[in-house]
């Protein structure tokens, strides 16, 4: 078993490690949720108190043009864009993860029905995040021409599912319980085969994961900037299309911030170039802007560092969980194989939701999902392998200590 | 002509004016766009520094819970709802307006498709603020089902244009441009004569003109917090629905957030009480923190001393362009009868953006909007008769000088 003492020479090593500095995270705390709410950078306070006090305060209303609010959606959306392999003016940040999913998902089945319009069904899985579905179940039933979901089971029978009658296929890149993470390209070139668009929401993979868009032929892309980008609580969300698809139609939000000309004041709509169109309404500028300082630091490093690192800290915590914890009843349910794993791991077991209560109160935060997931993500940004040594040191003490059989720890919260 | 010394005496008679203490407001403006982007209370630098710095920085992702983050929204929904004459649980604030004009307009239709599916108008002004219109349009489009907008050039042709045909009847209360406002009581119940639904965009009037949602017997009606509310740049957007109707369906942006079990993480969707299923996806919640603090003003008075207020400062910017400014070519668009104007007043000018930059660059705050408007809102929360008085007489300089006839004045800035 890997020692203590070999996780402090793995981070005397590590070249991300000084990153860990521009975080400002709380004492006697290992945090394993940054897949759920990613840490704050340090310099987050001090974007928003000028925000604040600068920007709204002294320049009111002229900050639209002198602090650049008008167009923050798009240049913040051009910081992230390298992350996922999408170009210049692809990308926007915008709204939420379910609102930019009913915008493609509506968007996709409008150029299917100039295409292919006998075809009524979106394939997805069944463990993909419920608001995905939600959000489908809910166009589907507003368009009332026989839109279905049709959801598989598990990640191998997806190719079964998608046939003649597929519009679109629907997937989350890395499962949100499992950790798994789809062949975003193979997946991408059999829905082509049978004629469906593919719509990837990338929220447990953007900032976690390498994606390029582009090689792997997206047409769709969302994801959130508040869980690896580090953006803040309920930062807004992103959206890509493929340019080749963008102009092809009208999305049904058609707000007046993806107008061509938006202060003309024109009564009728006339969508903007490109991704503008993806626009809507007023963004809430205060939380947008802070998700620049997420992105300054991803910009200090490169995806290939962070994804070693996150591959190391991830086999390291299943390696010492599995020796550490070997006589007790846990899952693994998070692959193996490095291409088919994101960046958190979930073990199951009977009692999940009270080990973890138990374990943020020793300080350990990591989530529950129903129905036994214990869920523990892996920010190489700033995540140690001492803490991942640390932490499952913790985990082995509750385990083997029984310490979370106690009332306090079974009282249900919820948490996003 | 009323004397500055007169407006003097009238700011040392106003029972508001301690209230401005309370905003923080830059030396040498007087600011006269409250009605597009609201003045930063005081409080909101603070509450999110401990937002961002404790709640985010400390709490991480259980701030979810400790700080109340969860239900925020609700929250903030019930400190509204006194201001606008709404119930306690029946208004939420959330996402943007013309998001939730999308959600309430589907919600209508669909309605209105069990009772009388025949009904395919919605019934607007030409002039509502377009993207009311552009948001009508995308779900017009997006449903191919015939529905059309019919869009009156004037409020009086309205009772005419709403007939056997209309589904719904869509109208913002105050209107940008003119400040023009509809008598809600009347025309709500002229739409329910003809068997159409109301729908009441509040976003120039929620704050700034009492509003009794209940009294006037409206069906749906949603609104802006980052103009008279005070809620900061962008800030969330609020939605209500009238409690006879709101659980009769399903709203299409069918988020996880409106789920009546969020966190079971079901993969069907089951729509969440009352207006709770308005809600959808999660907000930024630095932004939707701060609005508190304009509510918080608000609830240190009422609406009808504001409303006082209000009519006497627009009354008073009225008199004196008026009698100030009478040898110059504008026109006054604005009601005079006090129950039709709003709390914002606006004048036409050939060279009225020009005038307006003007008028920014001696530090008098208001906005232009096309085709010629001059457009100046009043705050009675931080506004003063003075103010007013002095901003009336730097017009009159401006245009008895023509100091608005230089190149700087004239190039044109998109400002919301």
């Amino acid at each position: 078993m890997t020692s203590r003492n070999h996780c402090q020479t793995l981070d005397a090593q590590d070249p991300l490690a000084p990153l860990r500095d521009q975080f400002a995270l709380p004492e006697g705390v290992i945090y394993l949720d940054g897949n759920s709410l990613g840490a704050r950078p340090v310099a987050a306070l001090e974007r928003a108190q000028a925000v604040i006090a600068e920007e709204w305060g002294n320049g009111l209303i002229r900050s639209w043009n002198s602090a650049g609010w008008a167009d923050l959606s798009q240049r913040l959306g051009n910081r992230l864009a390298p992350l996922i392999g999408a170009g210049e003016a692809e990308v926007v940040i915008t709204d939420t993860t379910s609102i930019n999913l009913f915008k493609v998902l509506s968007a996709a089945l409008t150029v299917q029905r100039q295409r292919q319009p006998q075809r009524k069904v979106i394939v997805s899985e069944a463990s993909n995040f419920p608001t995905d579905l939600y959000i489908a179940e809910g166009l589907a039933a507003l368009l009332q021409q026989g839109y279905s979901l049709r959801l598989v089971n598990s990640p191998e029978e997806l190719p079964q599912a998608i046939d003649q009658d597929t519009a679109v296929v629907m997937i989350t890149h890395v499962n949100y319980k499992t950790g798994y993470m789809h062949d975003m390209q193979a997946l991408t070139a059999l829905s082509h085969e049978c004629g469906a668009l593919a719509i990837w929401d990338l929220a447990h993979s953007a900032g976690a994961v390498p994606i390029d868009l582009h090689q792997a032929g997206a047409d769709y892309a969302i994801g959130c900037t508040y869980k690896y980008l580090n953006g803040g609580p309920g930062s807004q969300a992103f959206v890509w299309v493929n340019p080749a698809l963008v102009e092809l139609v009208t999305q049904p939000l058609s707000g007046w911030f993806g107008h061509s000309r938006q202060f003309a004041m024109e009564s009728n709509y006339v969508a903007g170039k490109g991704i503008t169109r993806y626009l809507c309404g007023t963004q809430p500028i205060t939380s947008l802007a802070m998700v620049e300082c997420g992105l300054d630091i991803f910009a200090q490093t490169d995806m290939a560092s962070l994804r070693r690192k996150s591959l190391a800290l991830t086999d390291l915590f299943i390696e010492l969980v599995q020796s550490r914890c070997a006589a007790h009843d846990l899952t693994l349910i998070t692959p193996l194989e490095h291409a088919k794993r994101g960046s958190h791991v979930s073990f199951e077991h009977p009692q999940g939701y009270a080990i973890v209560q138990a374990l943020i109160a020793r300080g350990v935060i990591g989530d529950y999902r129903e129905p036994k997931i214990m869920r523990f993500g892996f920010t190489p940004l700033y995540t140690s392998f001492t803490e991942v040594w640390d932490a499952v040191e913790i985990l082995g003490e509750i385990l083997d200590g029984k310490t979370w059989d106690q009332p306090q720890f079974k009282v249900r919260h919820s948490v996003t």
